[in-house]
């Protein structure tokens, strides 16, 4: 029987909640002797600032690196709102994800039907919805160099960050979009501003050219970063895979988890490429933060981390039964009426994190 | 009793007809004897491009320079999808933005509750919406140098921008906002990423300063980007006034334009600063693009051109009493049932661009 080291950063606010449902759902799976897992649990975020004096310490980093995968809960709070910049939460994941080079974001929005009704959007355009949106994650403006803030000669202040990618970067990112779209339904969609920004010229150009080469069975079309924005509101089952930069996708794919309704439910991946031995780094976490307000009172949705458990099952592991086994597992606690605060409809009686859990475990 | 020197420059695809409607309430304008208007005509875009070799000619620069305000149709389509860089459409709206230093660019999101239904968002949470949208404009990474593409040693390239801002240019973004607030609810909400930019540290920096100096009474929430697009999604109705930098602005206001259901409706101001004559640079324009699809075929709503104009009367000339009677005099035509096919209901029976306008000089 195969056995994984994962790495568990349960990290600030709901984080340990969470990573605390998920473990039960993993123990269940151990029960049913489909693989071993040794864990492992260390600090990221403020928790590992308090504790360390960096959000990130480097036997973390080493821990991280020696792991099969990493399972990440969430980061940050206003707890730390007043440290330095190079100390805040939100720089440990950073590091992760950059030591680790984890440039493929993979961020699921599915709308569970049973949850239509929590969406913003009319049910109709939202039932169903099941859209993949790959974002690059180690490159553009919130890495490139030049970044910094000068003083000018008049007191007053230049502040700079470097929007930059390569064609190797747009490359391997642009694979990881069509390899799955090939194994749904595929379509991709490729966003950018090419009429403002060079970066998208080249970004536009780089996937017309992958996409010729390389996949011509996939259907690509390309669009203005902010009219895909717009038509994420407008109509947004027209997309399946949808492939943009850093920041681009850091808002494309939260308008995509608002969508759904119940951002609660989200999970993410974050890979890197693929070495010779058939293995890569791989980082999984739910899309939703740290949610302060809610932190210590077991109301926190821990479906987004076990979702990521599934995907890490999937992506990391090769075990794609398993995971289909545990998103059926979701689906069916769902079913079974299991809700949490977040996705509870009015006057249904809401369960704790810790009951959720129970209850995928259960279906499980 | 006051003249004003309009330029007018309709552009291409649905410009020149949206152009020509908000040129038959123009006339109703002058016979009321508010005030007179001198217009010329030049042209910007593809137009220019086809006729000039240059999508702005300097000649039509210079008309804008002299003009007292521009107003402007829409620019762009897939006829010069294949021109150079520096010569697509948008690249004479954008030398107008920048030589006419139009930082401040305000885009209304006002969903008129005889459209709400067109939203995809459900009814209650968009009916009623009024956000003011403050984009910086000439600034940020469409903008700063170095921006380029170089070739690699080993042929694979390297696209390079830049996102700069200065205390200067947040500064004057940020009075326009606060001003604005004022006369509106008084809350501002400023959306950055300082989380990973250093622009947004300076940004978050700038605008604290400003407001505790200057605007006391004036609400301030600072806002991460990503989660202003979410917040658009799940609550738009919490946002008043909403100031960000051009990148975060042109994807944010295309949102906030999307929630409204009736992106044909939305108008948008581009200022410059108020020079020692009291007097500014203006260009008003609507949200929506050329819509090569419909051109030519007297479908296009005039609305949101109708509704520049009434921007370039309330902010280039201190006319709010006429400008009010123009925006009173669109919900009128609304009320009347006046509908182009963008925004008819089903079972309705649309009528064309000219109708539409002429509805809205009835009207008034
Ligand atoms: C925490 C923050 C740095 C991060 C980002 O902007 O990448 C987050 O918003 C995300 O989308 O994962
Ligand atoms: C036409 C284009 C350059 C422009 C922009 O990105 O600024 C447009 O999208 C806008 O929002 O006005």
């Amino acid at each position: 029987m195969a056995s994984y080291k994962l790495l568990l950063l349960p990290g600030d606010g709901i984080g340990p909640e969470v990573a605390g449902g998920m473990q039960v759902v993993l123990d269940a799976l151990k029960e049913t002797g489909l693989a071993t897992f040794e864990t492992e649990t260390d600090l990221v975020g403020g928790s590992a600032l308090d504790a360390h004096g960096v959000p990130l310490a480097d036997a973390t980093l080493q821990h991280a690196k020696d792991a099969d995968a990493i399972l990440l809960g969430a980061v940050g709070g206003p707890k730390w709102a007043g440290v330095a910049y190079e100390n805040r939460p939100e720089a440990g994941l950073l590091r992760l994800r950059k030591e680790l080079d984890l440039f493929a974001n993979l961020r699921p929005a599915i709308c569970y039907p049973a949850l239509a009704e929590a969406s913003t959007l009319k049910r109709e355009l939202v039932e169903g919805l099941d859209i993949m949106i790959v974002r690059e994650l180690t490159g553009g403006v919130y890495f490139g160099e030049p970044k910094e803030i000068t003083t000018l000669e008049d007191g007053s202040k230049r502040a700079v960050d470097t929007q930059v990618y390569t064609t190797a970067e747009i490359e391997r990112i642009a694979h990881v979009a069509f390899d799955l779209a090939g194994k749904r339904s595929g379509r991709v969609a490729s966003a950018e501003k090419h009429n403002v920004m060079k970066s998208g010229v080249l970004w536009k150009e780089v996937v017309t050219k992958v996409h010729a080469e390389h996949y011509p069975g996939v259907q690509l079309e390309h669009i203005l970063a902010d009219n895909c924005a717009m038509q994420l509101v407008r109509r947004p089952k027209q997309f399946d895979v949808l492939v943009t930069d850093n920041l681009f996708g850091d808002v494309l794919s939260d308008i995509a988890a608002m969508l759904t309704g119940s951002l609660g439910m989200l999970p993410s991946a974050s890979l890197g490429a693929v070495d010779a031995s058939g293995l890569r780094s791989a980082l999984y976490e739910p899309v939703h933060g740290s949610a302060p307000d809610i932190a210590g009172q077991d109301k926190a949705n821990p479906i987004a981390m076990i979702g990521s458990l599934a995907m890490c099952l999937r992506y990391s592991f090769g075990l794609g039964d398993a995971a289909d086994a545990l998103d059926g597992a979701i689906t069916d606690a769902l079913a079974g009426g299991a809700r949490t605060a977040d996705i509870a409809g009015e006057g249904t009686n809401p369960m704790g994190t810790r009951a959720m859990a129970a209850a995928v475990a259960d279906a499980l």
